[in-house]
């Protein structure tokens, strides 16, 4: 079993570093290697994703990802921009399907905006389709207008499309994750509005009825932007495009009050995997050994249950993270009065020791 | 000063009669013309926004609007659906500035699902561009893929598109609006994935140069969403898309805990606007006499001020909905334990007192 591990930007080599620490101590004969991504590549190779990273992650079983990005590659042309690299990586391996659970912790209920009592166990799962939609549609560019309120002025376009196909298929992973869990998706759609979104309600719909056991239920994305601050747990499953997860999946790990605790997964079709934390490069406090490595231990979890077929050494790690929350040692992000505030590598040494 | 007055569906009808009452008793002498629209309008004459309609709106100075939409128009083809009319109504009048307040009143602190100390004293302006973007964009439909990963599958596509002068009068309303508020303004884009909204943010930074008194920053949406969550009173004025601002001035409403009690304009070049709540046609409890008025009052405030130029009138509106929360009287949906349960008109009649 082979792993690319990719640490990139920012915080991403101290927070990678804890989970490789992890991932070797379970002694599974694990073979990593290192590439460089994002600005780290860009310096070191001149592109964010060079010809041998890629290759790495082709090669491997599962990819382990830090984080990319620093303001001080903001004025770089757009293709050699850290998150490039990302995009590369869901465009060539073909990570269609993206895991984002949203869940507060017991212990950190307190660290959220929203009031305890709406947030206490809140476990929800947010299902991006990753590959299609605004993000790839072509044409894409600038030209002169034709149509609008002012035809033959500048303008810029993208496109946004969805085939059928793409839509079955994430349609098809929703379901089976909400069959494992409470049997209930919400598709959010812009039917009222986009042709888009209204196709993809229609084929939604129809591949319901393989998965008659579990409930659907279709909503707006305005008003699931609404209703994610207003009764959080009232979702389980949420599938939805490209554009809108991106902002509904960061929306709601922001309400569990725990960011630096979510893990997250991008999968292909033979479960070829790349894991995130889903938090990002934090250039602010890059070096300085406060990060928190738990998301991207969480992350190393999925890794194995997902891609490596290693579920119970998963379950370990993820039973050793809740132990190290109940000794009430807290990185920086999510200490509170009456914890015990640690570093970077005295939080992965704590997992360490707890398995 | 002529106002065409469109109550449309659900709780349409009910809160804008109370806000019609309100300007009638200010005697200011406003000729005021009702038409049906939305779900009404289809049910009356085939058409959600009939060409009567749409004719009364053209010749008044303002429109008073309720809202559309109903569960029961979901199986009519897109064009007839209730929707369409406020689309329709906003393309034709050129309606391109939409202003949305998001304001937690300080009786209603409570009723935010945030933490009180997030939300007392909030007041952000959220100004949502609302005649572009991919609401509008051509060609749109459904096609056979030539790219993407299923090539020669079915699939449906939007453009989303804005041109340099769209984008320069929006961000000039906005640095405008900040002028007299904060002197900030916060551009929301996905300059890192999206053309247009390179284009967007490219645009926005020109304009700026105007405004050297107001100061400029840019975020991606998604990390708009989180900071929305996060800390909202670091928020002065918002300005984005059409998409991006129906996805976020909806979040931002529902954090006060004061949906009920938002009003919106929506503006076009010649000051002519139509105003309306920032809540929906509530059809589960239309008819009820349970709904809140004071978004629909406040509406009329905001088309006083900005339409008609009566701001003595719409400051003396906006006094009397604080006097009313002041003394204690609340509809359901703002009611907390010791305060006084009101409905509909009993709000309404509470207002007209309060003048
Ligand atoms: C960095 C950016 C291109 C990316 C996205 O928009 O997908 C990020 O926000 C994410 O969610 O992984
Ligand atoms: C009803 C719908 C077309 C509309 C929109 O998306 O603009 C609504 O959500 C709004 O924000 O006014």
């Amino acid at each position: 079993m082979k792993i690319a591990v990719l640490p990139g930007d920012g915080i991403g080599p101290e927070i990678v570093a804890e989970a490789v620490k992890v991932l070797e101590v379970l002694g599974l004969g694990l073979e990593m290697e290192s590439a460089p991504v994002g600005g780290a590549a860009y310096e070191a190779a001149g592109h964010p994703l060079p010809e041998a990273t890629l290759k790495l992650a082709r090669e491997s079983d599962a990819i382990l990802f830090g984080a990319v990005g620093d303001w001080k590659y903001d004025t770089l042309d757009r293709p050699l921009r850290p998150e490039q690299a990302i995009l590369g990586l869901r465009k060539a391996l073909g990570l269609f399907a993206n895991f984002r659970p949203a869940i507060c912790y017991e212990q950190l209920v307190g660290a959220s905006s929203l009031k305890p009592e709406l947030v206490a166990g809140l476990d929800i799962l947010i299902i991006r389709e990753l590959t299609g939609d605004i993000y790839f549609g072509q044409p894409r560019g600038r030209r002169t207008a034709e149509d609008g309120p002012f035809p033959g002025s500048e303008e810029a376009f993208d496109t946004m499309r969805y085939s059928r196909p793409e839509i079955e298929r994430i349609a098809r992973v929703a379901f089976e994750a909400a069959r494992k869990r409470n049997k209930k998706v919400t598709s959010v759609d812009k039917a009222n509005v986009l042709e888009t979104f209204q196709f993809w309600k229609d084929v939604v719909t129809e591949v319901h009825k393989d998965y008659p056991d579990v409930q659907l239920e279709h909503m707006y994305v305005d008003n699931a932007a609404m209703q994610l601050v207003k009764a959080p747990k009232a979702f389980d499953v949420i599938v939805t495009g490209n554009m809108f997860g991106d902002i509904l999946s960061d929306e709601a790990s922001m309400l569990t009050g725990s960011i630096g605790m979510l893990p997250s997964a991008s999968l292909n079709d033979r479960k070829q995997g790349l894991y995130e934390p889903s938090h990002g490069s934090a250039p602010d406090i890059a070096g300085k050994g406060v990060a928190n490595p738990l998301a991207t231990i969480l992350s190393a979890a999925m890794m194995l249950r997902f891609s490596l077929g290693q579920a119970e050494a998963a379950d370990r790690i993820e039973a050793a993270v809740k132990a190290v929350l109940a000794q009430g040692l807290r990185t920086p992000d999510i200490w509170s009065e009456g914890t015990t505030k640690v570093g970077t590598q005295q939080m992965g040494d704590a997992v360490v020791n707890a398995l």
